[in-house]
């Protein structure tokens, strides 16, 4: 059981008047400092502010009326939260989601904004698997993992079926796609979508430092789970392994990946303030930040496109990164 | 002599592959805040950050040889000349501005980057009109007034053109367009575009306090020239009168024009960056500001549009904004 480009865009028909189409974007002073075409799909602008309403949505959409009585459960940092509790208050179903308590505020507030209860973990201490477990069993909910789920990777993946339809509208072809990974849904729904429509484009991932499970895996030939040793600035991007689902269509699609530093990822957040004029959180910047950094080969390509994927980011964390204080 | 559909429309064929079609952004957050559907035009994702690329390139694109070979002198705060600086270098065209020394650094910076000469004047000692005509006669270089020319309204008109068709094809006509004024060269072209296309839509204007030229012309029923008293954090508004040009077309066209605060426009900048993840500058925000404050009457009104005209703002000037220190 693998995800199809026919389960993409049976997603797309369910996200119709829901999600967003968001802009595919251009800036010459990119094109220009890169030696290509870049197309930023800014995924910021999607509902939830990151591309994750996607997949939550079309994942709740389709439970049965029973399973909606019993409300859902979900575990995240932060946007998949948002995009649950949101596709949840659409469908008048009850959504619980377990964060970690130092998720970003802005994230956490947003969450209880769509009508969410929100428990509290520690990173340290307690499993948000057992936590979440715990609650649906007690409650009777279906949890609703954030990448390991066709339903969810299917959404996510129309980020790619809009890439390649708005690229050709602009009369080109994507040459090589690069989009952040944390537990690898948006990349492999992404992946799924753009190798069906258009089987020659290469697809990048970007993972930061320190959380480069599925570089790791993919040398390996199988999932490791990494051991992390520190934080990241990238909060969304930091699950610890590939899932089971994701990892095969990863194996299968993707070239390479790519590794940023938190310096990297601030720098790219600056530049997408001062010369793209949008506001991109960490993680949500990565494959810009590894693009600018010389770390994605553009050799011989001249269009390439890479996911914005997230805008949720503290004000006086943003204020921090302007100020070059982190 | 005055400004046509027609204009416009040829404006816009001059325009194409030049300027962007900015997309026409919806956000559900402000929706229901203001209790209609609220499409923003992202001028702040024109080339330069603003949308003074389209008057001028439509200036410069039909100056003729020889004046394209004597050059270009311009006097800006700061959008306009990076619009006449990077149109000059599109058309291979010397440009030179007159700038005042307490520019916003980023846009002196972008503005010397698109390849301009910048002459720095002092705001209160120096007539920069003056200066400008000097240079212009010593060089034999054509000025390029910042909205009081025909092809600047026509240019900048093209804003109108394209929310009337993005709204069209959202399958919806406007009740209501919002635009920012400081010399009116936006709203001229703005209102000229969407009166000629959709006669019912109400035009409404936006100045900050204390730069209410044109409010008050409009009362008086002829062109005032104010005596500013202090100065307004919307640096590109700052105009003291309506042009001769524009001020007969906000005279047929605008409805309304509302004030905002230093105070309101800092808000909506914060709103800016944590609802709609673009960074948008004080003069670039006051249209929303204003309806944010609830000083645009929306009674009755079902779809409205505004326009965000630019994004060019210092990065530490949005760190005071981020950690509401001004």
């Amino acid at each position: 059981m693998s995800l199809s480009l026919a389960d993409i865009e049976a997603g797309a028909e369910r996200l119709k008047g829901q999600a967003f189409e968001t802009p595919l974007l251009e800036f010459e002073a990119l094109n220009d400092r890169m030696g290509l075409r870049v197309l930023l799909k800014a995924e910021t602008l999607q509902r939830v502010g990151a591309f994750k309403f996607r997949g939550a949505y079309n994942r709740l959409v389709q439970l049965t009326p029973d399973e909606r009585a019993r409300g859902v459960v979900a575990f995240s940092s932060g946007n998949h939260a948002q995009g649950v509790a949101l596709a949840a208050r659409l469908l008048g179903i009850s959504a619980l989601i377990v964060m970690p308590r130092d998720a970003p505020a802005v994230k956490v507030a947003a969450t209880q904004g769509y009508g969410a209860e929100v428990r509290f973990y520690d990173r340290l201490t307690d499993s948000r698997e057992a936590i979440a477990a715990e609650i649906a069993s007690q409650r009777g909910s279906v949890v609703v993992p954030a990448f390991d789920d066709l339903h969810i990777m299917a959404g996510q993946g129309t980020v790619g079926l809009e890439m390649v339809a708005q690229a050709r509208a602009l009369g080109v072809e994507l040459d090589l796609v690069a989009a952040p990974i944390s537990g690898g849904g948006l990349l492999a729904g992404l992946a799924t979508a753009i190798k069906g429509l258009s089987p020659d484009t290469a697809m990048v991932g970007v993972e930061p430092e320190g959380f480069d499970d599925t570089r790791r895996s993919l040398q390996a030939g199988e999932r490791l789970v990494l051991k992390p040793t520190g934080r990241s600035l990238c909060d969304s991007l930091e699950s610890p392994f590939p899932g089971v689902l994701t990892f095969p269509i990863l194996q299968q699609t993707v070239s390479d990946v790519a590794l940023v530093s938190d310096r990297e990822v601030t720098d790219a957040m600056r530049y997408g303030f001062s010369t793209l004029k949008l506001v991109v959180e960490p993680g949500g910047v990565a494959a810009l930040a590894a693009l600018l950094a010389g770390k994605i080969d553009v050799t011989g390509r001249k269009v390439m496109a890479l996911v914005l994927s997230g805008g949720n980011v503290d004000p006086e964390q943003f204020a921090q990164v302007l100020r070059h204080e982190i």
